[in-house]
């Protein structure tokens, strides 16, 4: 069996498949992954690199952390994913990575609360409303927030008792959120792992810009995967995971202590403020 | 950033790398991935689904067990791998793939020893030379060996105290060699792992023609990483992994008892013998 031969008769070999779309998959699949190996004329050592390489990376893998998620970022195919899925009206936010740090089950935030729960940072307000394309509020809408905190961790990092810089809410008649969370900064992704290895052999930086997360749910609509990303940071143009797209920018405005906040609220120490829509696709 | 100027930013992102093997074999991976994805117009829950299927691909791995390599295996890129190293000259064995169940540190065998060890199956006897090229023994090659038992089981599968089925020696001055295992029957590659429900969700079939497995180095010749199939066996064109190439099919011959044996022993039971040159190639 010849090379050439070779990627035909693998291709052939899911002829039986009774699902189309698995065998069109499958079939594309391996036709990439033979032209990938010909034209760089893959060695066995480079084979077994690879081999072991894939398989720390899935033995790197716990309830908290998905090192195949972040390979999949680095290597741009989760913000490839998330652009062939966008097919968005004018208007809608636009989409970007989930992220390997999204965690089922987060608690729940009364509306204005703060989900900071200790975690170590300069308080940040952020408010806006969950709208639709016409600019109509969304009412009952859930929107689900996490971030690192000040040091660049996310709490599944720290493994802390509680969840931290993390909770979902469900905005009101108005469509409007707020929470209080810390303000973000620029982090490194984990580089203790297989991923991080690659970025250092590769000479590739590891940060990404400050942002939040947002996922966003409500009947109807389209659900949203989003950042907001903080305006100014010196690694917009070179995120680990480009993730970053220009309509996802905001200002975080920093305030002395005694300002009074948008919320009625008056802190007594230093804090920023982010305005944030979020608005919603008609699914 | 679109999805077209994606694909140049990731790439872009390995021009620090100071390995420019890294750098070509990254950028072409790149390239080949987001072509597929883009093909194909990966879906999220696609992606999200093979993100599901790598991790436990890897997680499936032991020290027994290489879940990676038989994915690799039944994708064919083990076998292209093989063939994009085999440079040989005329009159050469040819390779084919390692896989999975290959184990360091296997025991030392007497020539003409029994490496069954207990291992069910018809008493088989391997017997040929490891010669060169012109045909010249080659003396002190180290030939390793493996293969299943009767049931279609390797020892590392069965988690027997010792090895069975599985051991080297070493040639002695006329390039000889010669062991004791059982007659190697068709069985089917591990499916109780993510590889499994890949071949059945694709309706593809999951068996390897009877087989033993070698690996014979040598100082100044190229390692060899070969099987000997059973002449005749139904799953000669139809092998799950894509082993087979026609030069490594040879005659296993079955004798009655009280059949003289080319070792000079006689079997009081029915018995099998392969007669098996093992050509090397300069390194």
């Amino acid at each position: 069996m010849t090379s050439d031969g070779l990627t035909e008769a693998v291709v052939a070999s899911f002829d039986g498949c009774g699902d189309e779309r698995l065998k069109a998959v499958m079939g594309a699949l391996v036709r990439h992954l033979h032209a990938f190996a010909r034209e760089v004329e893959l060695t066995e050592t480079e084979y077994f690199a690879a081999i072991d390489f894939l398989t720390r990376t899935g033995q790197g893998c716990t309830d908290t952390r998905q090192e195949f998620v972040l390979l999949a970022d680095v290597l741009g195919l989760s913000m490839l994913t998330v652009g062939l899925a966008e097919r968005k009206p004018v208007g809608a936010t636009e989409s970007t990575v989930l992220g390997p740090f999204f965690v089922e089950g987060s608690p729940e935030i009364a509306p204005g609360g703060d989900l900071a729960n200790g975690a170590p940072g300069q308080p940040c307000l952020v408010i806006g409303q969950v709208l639709d394309t016409e600019g109509q509020p969304v009412a009952g809408a859930v929107v689900e927030t996490w971030q690192a905190d000040e040091d660049g961790y996310y709490d599944v990092q720290k493994e802390t008792a509680e969840p931290q810089n993390r909770g979902h809410l469900t905005t009101g008649a108005d469509g409007g959120y707020s929470f209080w969370s810390v303000k973000p900064v620029a982090y490194p992704i984990p580089t203790d792992g297989p991923v991080g290895e690659l970025l250092r052999a590769t000479g590739r930086a590891s940060m990404r810009p400050a942002h939040i997360h947002f996922m966003v749910t409500a009947p109807g609509y389209a659900r949203l995967t989003t950042h907001v990303f903080a305006a100014g940071d010196e690694h917009l143009d070179n995120d680990a995971v480009f993730g970053v797209k220009p309509s996802l920018i905001a200002d975080f405005v920093n305030h002395p202590p005694g300002t009074p906040a948008p919320d009625g609220t008056t802190p007594t120490r230093s804090y920023s403020t982010v305005h944030y829509n979020l608005i919603l696709a008609p699914a």
